[in-house]
């Protein structure tokens, strides 16, 4: 039996293994879109789902595969990758002084059956200035993260006041919920 | 105008650093006591001032001092460090399946003028297994930290579901409280 962690993020290779664990990573190849219809809190879940549905035909089913995908949510509106500087200064402006979710969903398959897992923390911005908006940008470039924030760099240690729920479900792997999957899986 | 640290935590030196200080550490040399009779939330505070007034003595006024302590409190008790492996391992059962509180006093010195900042998180772990616990201890040796753990380690990760309040308190500096007094002072 292999864990299969079906993600290209670092943050999430990185909490998996800190965690304990031992496991191959593949990259899921799938469009990340889901239909305009959806309520935002089942979007995680379903675009997890949907990268576990295009790994799953070419791994054992005797192998554990972990699938995830994870949102910002502010006022009901999904807040997603920047495309570029512009973008990800707005992103952040609008975090500025308010509070948002972070919500994701997991899926793990092993021997045919599948759990489901989905989390949300709340997450409180003190008021960000211009100044610091435009420094955090140059300096810590973060184009790649939904909502256009790492809690683990500068950003998060003096403008993150608040929060509410699994910490590391806001790094991008909500280990608390994966862990006791995991560990009844490999007994 | 120069900050000192005046503590000797690592963590503490991480988190200021990573925050985007610069600094310079002193560790002052007190007994950490305080009166019996003191309600355990306000502790903190009181040995960080202490701290304080240790190192007060030996600065220039021009020059930030900052001095911080942390403790763990449950149901109304202060739980320190561990004295020895069996001590760390009560510990963590008794933080097993409850909620504990984080509290941090810190102060803040500069040209005669104190700003005291108190900050409390709650933490929520997970049922620890007895086999849970002696792993953790046999490879994370956590007899440095208050409480016996550190949420930045596995048994963090894997076994706290929820906290509210400053994550970066746990880790043991409230920097997203202690940011806009340093930023204020530098002006």
């Amino acid at each position: 039996m292999k864990i299969i962690l079906a993600s290209g993020s670092p943050r999430r290779s990185h909490i998996l293994s800190t965690a304990g664990f031992n496991f191959t990573v593949m990259v899921p190849d799938v469009e990340e879109t889901f239909p305009d219809s959806m309520p935002v809190m089942d979007v995680p879940l379903f675009i997890a789902d949907k990268k576990l549905q295009a790994v799953l035909t070419d791994t054992s089913v005797d192998n554990i595969v972990i699938t995830a995908d994870t949102v910002v949510i502010l006022q009901d509106r999904i807040i997603g990758k920047p495309i570029d500087e512009a973008d990800a200064f707005q992103i952040l402006k609008s975090l500025s002084g308010n509070m948002h979710l972070v919500v994701s969903g997991v899926c793990i398959a092993y021997q045919g059956k599948q759990y489901d897992i989905e989390v949300t923390t709340k997450v409180y911005f003190d008021h960000l200035t211009d100044e610091e908006i435009s420094k955090y940008l140059q300096e810590c470039k973060p184009y790649d993260k939904a909502g256009a924030y790492a809690i683990q760099e500068w950003i998060g240690m003096n403008k993150i006041t608040r929060i509410e729920g699994d910490y590391y479900n806001v790094v991008g792997f909500p280990m608390s919920k994966i862990y006791p999957v995991l560990t009844a899986l490999m007994e």
